[in-house]
């Protein structure tokens, strides 16, 4: 064996640069020559997943909570299966590099009739695919190998989306003479014209503004952004508001925060706060129906500070060329100079009707887990009756939510949480997952357990898709699902790893069960029996509007 | 609610005209509506699946073993999450038709901001992502609906592919006054100059011809041609040979059917019948490196007639459009009039090296295996040891092989089980599988026992990806799997439906276990415990050459 430096090893090493530590994935016979070089590489675990789609949630779930992941699987076969976590990836903005081993350049001149082909010679079916829902691509051969790694690897540090490398097995293992350099500059380009143009704007918008409003949202997160924001939200009277995908960028347990912004299904604090501010600063703010209880949002154009990616408006004057970043240090720089005086509004929220003392529902389950939060947890809320029930939910200090409210994949949770534990093996993960998800990605619990991970997973059992049966149909079969036998899942899914297994059928079963959950000591799933029919009030409305608009003719 | 024949009931109608009684699928927000007139259809029964590949994998199962398939998923993440199986039935000939329940016309139209969608107003990525591997696409509106429905499905039909049908919610409910007419004629074309002219070079080439072998695979199956073969083998001193994905077309019990051909790694019998016969008439073959021990098959082409779905070619020289029942029709006349008189070799295969009567190995399961089968039987290989050591056992009279030997998607098979035992209710399935394949798809497992099915399981539990290791890194870590309980497997996916679970260490083991599996009352799983590194001689061959290939610079 020789033990040049390859293409595969320059790879890695740009991989290691970004601070990805390990790479998801199921190997195949066009990867495997590639993975001898990861599981070599000291600074590169490999985590061989039970699926691809369940390797492309774990690789989203760790891209969100470190620098960026990367994800490995074969050609066709292998990254066909994956492509609906990279869509995930890419409509919430999530920088995951995935790479797939393909055949030989030789074999794809040739247009051979290969396995895992589509059997017509073209070996670009599955390139033209990925590029629907990667922010670039690239088709590696000997020539282009480091210029495209480069490329490629710095678009999605830039732009925070995921990418493509098709590696052709026999590129992989070319000799290269050149070490990598260090990475060059990736900062997005930023125009001092408009830069200017939107200080003045927010400076003429801010001036008199009494009761002023910060709400945040997920991309503020991606783009780096949490610690400007967490400035800006110390200043005197500013009130602070997060959407759904954004909880955990603001302070939640700071007197300011007024919670989480759901249109017309909001509690009255952060309604007020949003809707009635003299000026509302949105960061990063996707405003898309299942945020908004279906798009009853009621915002402002004109009193809005709207700061995107590339970009600001203010007013509904648009500027460009702006990166998020630069535009908040001018609104840092403006409160300060400004010497503003915001005020707090004084709505409460109205007390929340007493929970039966007795009956598990979703109300006292959320109550419930509410006290059950720890500072630094990393919760993650699969999209459903979980994601909406959580939304009411108040996060302790430094503790952040995971959640795919946009593209929505169900079953996508199970296996984020794998990596999201991966990424941070010593932050409590709680995972919140109902029977119907849980089914679809079932085998990376197995994963969990044979890596020896310890997170909490509050299994709901309510018989079946509830959130579907709260949109249509409740009383229709195709919303039940296999009965399965859940407190068996860990033991036939793992040999020898410890695993706590618990049922909660009661509040005081579940707040007894929940008490024993302080530093778990290893995995602990706990099947919580939850009514048929029961849903969060805030997926009750919107329900009722999606339905209204699905069934024009209904 | 209105009673009104809609685009949904159409739609339905036409499914039921191709033959098709079952659809398969994940509800979702955009096709809850479609589904109510599903499940109210007499003639068409929902199969709910756990995921959305398994769907398409049990659609594709299907398709193989009836006229033709349904699946239904939501947008975005429904489909997507499905594709790869849609790949598969591309690649292999399958006709699936993917229904895609989409966000309204003018949801779409408005560009909204929907979840499922990747957040930029385009409806269309997924779509134009589908039409990588779909035969023919349509995105449906009220006004095409009747007229597209009717074409796309006419396609999956002549052309034996899947097809994608997006179908937005109100369109679904909007009211028809036409019912279906009776399906258009959907033959291919044949050019009467093309027919003549292949006629005559047959005629030539066979007229001296002494050996004369028939090859068949499995295009031949798709396009309806097993009888024509079959009364074409029953001509006297023909040679009957198989590739590996076409098992089942010719009757394996006839003495004139000389097995197999696996290129270099083929028995004597039909190394010779085929490679040194004066006339080979291969219908439907791929020659993909699997199916050939790696590009191994020495073939003639001035001595080959060689049928196409849509062509044919004597010699070498070309004839398009030419279906293939029409030229079987001519070469079974040219049989018949030319009074041939064909001569069977006399090669014969040399015995097996005696199996030791302890050791349970891959020889001696696969000695079992050809004594366990029954004439009727639908049996399943996963592609990887199990289809490659499936490959030289004979098949009993009326039994057929189903294995993804092109497209290789692993854990393909478990779900095409459940599509094959619904479709063929009476016949006996047999699944043959490896444990890392299993991992894969595993949850439909609890589908088969809700559906009460009744198929035989025999799980190869080899401790890993086995066929991985005979390609590369026997010893790496990465080959390596979760250690699961199977035998634990069947109870924690089923609360209540019954299932017989047994485990073989020894051949005396899986003789008995095998013995007491006549025609099973209850799904019956055996684990099989095989030795990590025993592989099958057909795909030890098939290894060093693709290794060759893929380490250029190894």
């Amino acid at each position: 064996m020789s033990k040049a430096y390859t293409v595969a090893d320059y790879l890695i090493e740009r991989l290691t640069q970004l601070g990805i530590r390990h790479m998801f994935g199921v190997p195949g016979d066009y990867n495997l020559h590639f993975l001898d070089h990861v599981v070599a590489h000291p600074q590169l675990a490999w985590v061989g997943c039970a699926n691809e789609l369940n390797a492309a949630y774990a690789a989203d779930g760790y891209a969100r909570h470190a620098p960026a992941a990367a994800m490995l699987t074969t050609f066709g076969v292998g990254e066909l299966s994956a492509i609906n976590g990279t869509a995930g990836s890419y409509a919430e903005y999530l920088p995951v590099i995935h790479i797939v081993g393909a055949p030989s350049v030789e074999a794809q001149k040739n247009r051979a009739l290969l396995h895992h082909s589509l059997g017509d010679g073209d070996f670009e079916h599955f390139m033209r695919m990925a590029a629907e829902v990667t922010c670039a691509q690239a088709s590696l051969t000997v020539e282009n190998a480091v210029e495209e790694i480069d490329r490629v690897l710095g678009e999605a540090v830039r732009q925070r989306r995921p990418v493509y490398l098709l590696l052709p097995s026999d590129v992989s293992e070319t000799p290269l003479r050149a070490l990598p350099q260090a990475a060059a500059n990736i900062s997005a380009p930023c125009a001092p014209d408009s830069l200017q143009a939107f200080a003045q704007a927010a400076r003429e918008l801010l001036k008199g503004a009494r009761h002023t409003t910060l709400l945040t949202d997920f991309q503020a997160g991606r783009f780096g952004q949490t610690a400007a924001l967490r400035k800006l939200a110390a200043f005197p009277g500013l009130a602070g508001a997060t959407m759904m995908m954004g909880k955990g960028i603001l302070d939640e347990s700071q007197a300011n925060f007024s919670g989480t912004y759901t249109g017309s299904a909001s509690l009255p604090p952060v309604k007020a706060a949003v809707e009635q501010a003299d000026v509302l600063i949105s960061v990063g703010v996707c405003l898309s129906d299942a945020q908004t209880a279906g798009f009853t949002h009621r915002i402002n154009e004109k009193k809005r500070i709207d700061l995107r990616p590339f970009s600001a408006s203010v007013g509904g004057y648009r500027f460009g060329q702006l990166p998020m970043g630069e535009a908040l240090r001018v609104l840092n720089e403006l409160a300060g100079e400004l010497a503003v005086e915001w005020r707090l509004r004084e709505e409460t929220a109205p007390d929340a009707p007493p929970a039966s003392a007795e009956t598990l529902d979703q109300r006292a389950f959320w109550h419930q887990i509410q006290q059950f939060l720890q500072p630094g947890d990393i919760i993650i809320t699969e999209q459903g009756t979980a994601s909406f029930g959580f939304a009411h939910v108040r996060l302790p200090q430094d503790a952040s939510l995971t959640v795919q409210t946009l593209w929505g994949s169900i079953g996508y949770t199970l296996p984020a949480t794998l990596g999201a534990q991966m990424a941070q093996p010593d932050r409590r993960v709680v995972l919140i997952i109902g029977d119907g998800s849980a089914q679809l990605t079932i085998q990376e619990l197995g994963t969990l357990l044979r890596q020896g991970l310890k997170p909490v997973i509050l299994l709901l059992n309510n018989d079946g898709y509830t959130v579907e049966r709260a949109i249509h149909g409740p009383y229709q079969s195709y919303n039940d699902i296999a009965a399965w036998n859940w407190r068996l899942i860990p033991a036939a899914l793992s040999q020898n790893a410890p695993c706590n297994v618990h049922r909660a059928e009661t509040v005081a079963e579940l707040r007894q069960v929940l008490q024993q959950i302080d530093k778990p000591e290893a995995l602990t799933l706990v099947e919580v029996m939850l009514p048929k029919y029961d849903v969060p009030d805030l997926l009750g409305v919107l329900c009722r509007t999606m339905e209204a608009r699905n069934s024009a003719h209904g």
